[in-house]
């Protein structure tokens, strides 16, 4: 790093050194140039000291910490244009100040607040469990609904399995990936791929489901909003991806009122009708004209698995946790289990007891009132606040459990392109600690799923909860073999539990699966069929990529492979297409020509004979550069210069030709298009070409 | 240009050189080297001698001519990636093949087809110019409408001082540029400006109302087409863009028949009827029973002023010779001169007739039956086969009207981009010779204009001669001024000539502009200021941008340029960005250092630990680089080298930063999406940056 004033003789240019001034001046006008900086330079090539005495001068964007090392500070995030810095403000009032990587520990979830964030979808199916059974039960007649009360309780059973598998799960894999993780470590890379689409899959539907479900609600109450409803539903996509990408802990403020409110309610609501039933009060409620009929099947095996089957969906949003258990304050795993365990006692609780109410006060599933309106109505009478209270907690649940699904894809997405088998940037945090890019694709695909099935909760249910078994399914699965090989203390007993609740779920998959295929399940399955290719191919390439770049290779290797590839990638053939003589034309040339002394100048004409003209003002007034005209009489100017390229690639497969175009930077936007064509046209055309180094040399108007 | 091999001794690599083989193979198994090439290569910087004999081994993309001189033929133009293959393909099916340049002068038209081509737009107006007269004349009375003779003789005789006016300046301006070279030449670049403007929005308007036009006497026909009104006339424009983008020649071909059909058959119309009143035939055709209502206005001279201003539409067009007059076969402007006058001449004869006829046969203008048609109805009979002819003769031509505008624009654009008022774009030739950029670009705005008013020529007429009048009478001013000037024999007569054209024009755009302002005119002269204001700033950014280019400058001071350039060029700070170290990064490295020996690596983290790890591993493989690492505690990967660059700038504010980026070159498009993150982030945030150098050394996956 030295001057050129210091390094004298050795410079050709040197004896020409007292025109400079003169043309200096000439050129910029009253633009002084700074000569005193350029003497003033510190000499050598010790860059760090140099910044010390520097960065004292500015604003401080970087801080130096050592020798060759730095600091950057928020200023540096400082964009500079005025539309960056639009884009800035607008981003620090919808997502909040850039949170520093060190925050992260305080950016972790309590116990309470996880509790909040990561039970909104399990708990919400509380709501609709009971309901999802008592309509099938409905099928065989009103006798057959007492049914409801073992099944539900079978139900309770295997979510207490899968609970259990899930909280030694995630003590097993604190990293986050929940199934995914299960499955690569103990079944294979296919397989946890398979669950990792099938999650991924499920989450967004989560959100869409859950989304529609809480328009539903609401234009059921206020039914001149039905029209809107593709738009109020895109809309509260939109506040959860913001709210989200405020970070963890802040959505975690902003979201985790109402499922607390939910739990007291409802669960207010189920101890007092219990208790009122138990006083033998009579609080049954009235038949609802508008009942579902009732049908004749016979009460056989099928229509009780189909009504367990309908009912499991209670069990959806246990796997969020595994994937939030990151976000956890520490330690991570311990906190998470628990929650996990109360979550999971909690929903059992109120959905058992809604059933036990449900079946106790004669409720028939109707076309107008759900069943938790009708008991509300029993317990507290349709008119009053409670009522409406409980109305209110549902119908904010059912919205938020699409909330869960922002706090479990994200990480679970981030953990799967660390590993390699999905882009990388879903791995990158953003301003806010979170994963930012995760949370927007979630957002934007929701939304598309929204769009597409009118935000209609009726015909996106069907392609729902099949993926959820069947990721419980593969979880479990991983289980049972990570019993098997690490024989930990009671590994027996897990084993068996884990390979119950493996055939239940698996049955549960089987018969959502296939009860549902012709109304849309097919439709998921095959787009996870389609995720679970394109991880494939991701992984793929990656792996590709990595051999190529030669990960893995030891030290030596790299050192030896470093010493060739240096000896060897010396430029040796630069050319710069030029349409003129100007001084941006000069400029480049002379960048050029310091990348090679025998850099060739190439113009493209379909006029010979002002070619010809150039030619001659070409060699008066750069006389040592080569100029190689080349005629294109189909006037186009790209592919002559490919041609010209692919003739010097010929002559030296193994060597870089290097390109140096002169690259305008323009004082206004729109000044752009005026200028660079032939440069980004070209630019283009050899973006895809081996072996070809483009360099832009800016030439920037004043 | 030489190898490193022959580099030998001065080369710090050479020592190692052994290594290189061993490494090679290790590196690409199987793909041996192509060694011999390498050696083979002829020393010395004649690449003319090289070429000749390596172009033979190839396709012949290149065609050696002389030295420093090649040829592209159109082997070269084959894209060899398959989607632009497809889209050649398409494009050959759709406008044909490449024309190579030296087929202008073939390209060009003889006087039959350009009068085809370019009367279209002033022919047409005489199918509904006599109407104008008289639907002005009917607010009087219809005693007043025989008025209509004498005022179509006015025209008649500004029709011919307007021709005259400019034969003469087709022979005084031969290049295209109409009354946008005249103004330039004789009034100011300002003026010349405002006649640009003028002409292209009413070029523009041209293709939007006579399409309207058109598709409105085709929906008269064929009502249930009429809510296909849109797409039929943003179809007729795309089949005109595709026609034209054709070449001219071909276009002649298209479009020569329809002028001709409407010749005779209008012609013999006119010739029939006046013959059948001489010979005292009663053929007065009958009242209709819609006749426009007859007004209470008295005859002043007001309503003879818009009545001769309404019938002035009929002067549209004949700019339109003076803009094309480059495509005519030579010698050009005798021919287009020619053109021109036979054009005129039929014009006044047609409309001069067609008012005579009409006022002969007492015909008061209907609001279902347009004035020509009652004459073919009164001449022919309405159910004869030659009424129908007639019929759709008028059709043709109004439709046909728009084709003039091509014709007309983009030779006008392309002479404006040449004097640096238009972007350069408009100045290339397309692959058939055409301006296809102009063609293209007036196809385009022409339907945006159709889309807006919804195809209806009632919305769209307001808007419209204004301009073509504006243009008329700077035109006839710049022509006096003209006369003034040169004072060539004859020069009085001709400047008084002129001064009345130019008076009269003048008077007329006041009537058009007034009696229309509020109906549409006002956004006409709305988009024209605009235009103005758009093209003065083009001007004025090419101007200054020449300035700074050092356009003007003499050879020897651009000698004195290069020479100071040429020695403060050279780039002393390179420097790569990393993100961990790989083949990729090795060989950018190595590319870095031919650049600069003192290159620097510079890596952006967020995890100093890592970092740390990353360095250790850096000493280790790479020890002759060093390797500045840069904390990131907000994760943002660009701000951080943009901050270092900042530091750099500011310690040599006359040097270049080069920063040297890989660029991965994968093997399928969608692949791009999982690497080069960081290079394209980063090469967009320095795209606007003084004195910084990118260079992208590619690195290609297999």
């Amino acid at each position: 790093m030295t001057t050129n004033q210091d390094q004298g003789p050795e410079e050709p240019e040197q004896p020409r050194h007292s025109e400079r001034s003169v043309v200096r001046l000439q050129r910029r006008g009253s633009d002084e140039p700074r000569d005193v900086d350029l003497h003033e330079r510190v000499q050598g090539s010790k860059p760090g000291s140099r910044f010390l005495r520097l960065t004292r001068l500015r604003e401080q964007k970087l801080r130096r910490v050592a020798e060759h090392e730095f600091e950057a500070t928020k200023v540096a995030l400082r964009p500079a244009p005025p539309a960056g810095r639009a884009w800035a403000t607008l981003r620090r009032v919808l997502i909040g100040e850039p949170l520093a990587s060190s925050a992260l520990s305080r950016e972790r979830l309590s116990k309470t607040k996880a509790l909040a964030i990561f039970s909104s979808d399990n708990l919400s199916s509380s709501a609709y469990a009971t309901e999802e059974i008592l309509l099938v039960l409905i099928l065989v007649g009103t006798g057959a609904l007492t049914n409801a009360v073992p099944i539900s309780l079978a139900i309770a059973v295997l979510a207490a399995i899968v609970a259990t598998s899930y909280i030694q799960l995630v003590k097993a894999y604190p990293r986050g990936g929940g199934a995914y993780d299960v499955t690569k470590e103990n079944i294979g890379e296919r397989a946890s791929l398979l669950a990792g689409s099938t999650l991924i899959v499920d989450y967004v539907l989560t959100v869409a489901v859950s989304t529609a479900a809480g328009v539903a609600a609401i234009t059921s109450a206020l039914p001149e909003l039905r029209d809107l409803r593709i738009e109020l539903a895109v809309g509260f996509v939109a506040l959860l991806t913001l709210g989200n990408l405020r970070g963890i802990r802040e959505s975690g403020n902003l979201f985790a009122i109402p499922p607390y409110f939910f739990i007291v309610t409802f669960g207010g609501m189920v101890a007092i009708g219990l208790v009122r039933l138990a006083l033998g009060h009579d609080i049954s409620a009235p038949l609802q004209s508008d009942a579902v009929p009732e049908g004749t099947h016979a009460l056989t095996v099928f229509i009780i698995l189909r009504a367990f089957a309908s009912g499991a969906a209670a069990l959806t949003g246990i796997e969020a946790i595994a994937d939030g258990t990151p976000s956890f304050k520490p330690p991570e795993a311990k906190n998470a289990a628990t929650t996990l365990g109360w979550m999971a006692a909690i929903l059992a609780t109120l959905f058992v007891s809604t059933t036990l109410l449900a079946t106790q006060l004669d409720i028939v599933p109707s076309e107008s009132k759900t069943v938790v309106a009708q008991i509300a109505a029993a317990v507290f009478g349709s008119e009053s606040p409670f009522f409406y209270a409980v109305q209110v907690a549902t119908a904010m649940i059912l919205i938020l459990a699409a909330n869960t699904a922002f706090a479990g894809l994200p990480t679970l997405a981030s953990v799967m392109a660390r590993d390699g088998v999905m882009p990388k940037q879903f791995a990158f945090r953003g301003d806010r600690l979170s994963f930012s890019n995760g949370i927007i694709v979630l957002g934007i695909v929701s939304s598309i799923v929204l769009v597409i099935f009118a935000a209609d909760t009726h015909k996106i249910i069907p392609l729902y909860a099949f993926g959820v078994f069947m990721a419980f399914t593969l979880s479990q699965a991983g289980m049972v073999i990570h019993w098997r090989r690490t024989r930990e203390p009671g590994w027996r007993r897990a084993l068996v539990l884990n390979a119950v609740g493996m055939i239940t779920t698996g049955v549960v998959a089987v018969i959502v699966g296939g009860t549902k295929f012709l109304d849309g399940a097919w439709l998921s399955m095959a787009i996870m069929a389609a995720l679970f290719v394109v991880l494939w191919q991701i992984r793929s390439h990656y792996v590709d990529a990595g051999k190529q770049l030669g990960h893995g290779l030891t030290g030596a290797q790299m050192v030896a492979e470093h010493f060739y590839v240096a000896s060897s990638g010396r430029p040796q053939n630069v050319i710069v297409p030029i349409d003129e003589i100007n001084r941006a034309v000069l400029r480049t040339m002379a960048y050029a020509r310091t990348l090679s002394p025998t850099a060739t100048a190439i113009h493209v004409t379909d006029e010979p004979a002002e070619a010809e003209a150039l030619r001659e003002q070409w060699e008066q007034s750069v006389p040592d550069v080569p100029l190689v005209i080349v005629a294109s009489p189909y006037r186009s100017l790209i592919e002559p210069i490919l041609a010209y390229i692919d003739v010097l690639d010929r002559s030296q497969p193994n060597q870089l030709v290097t390109v140096v175009l002169p690259e305008f930077v323009p004082k206004h936007f729109w000044h752009r298009f005026l200028h660079n064509q032939l440069s980004l046209r070209l630019k283009r055309a050899l973006m895809n070409r081996h072996n070809i180094v483009v360099v832009d040399v800016p030439y920037d108007f004043r």
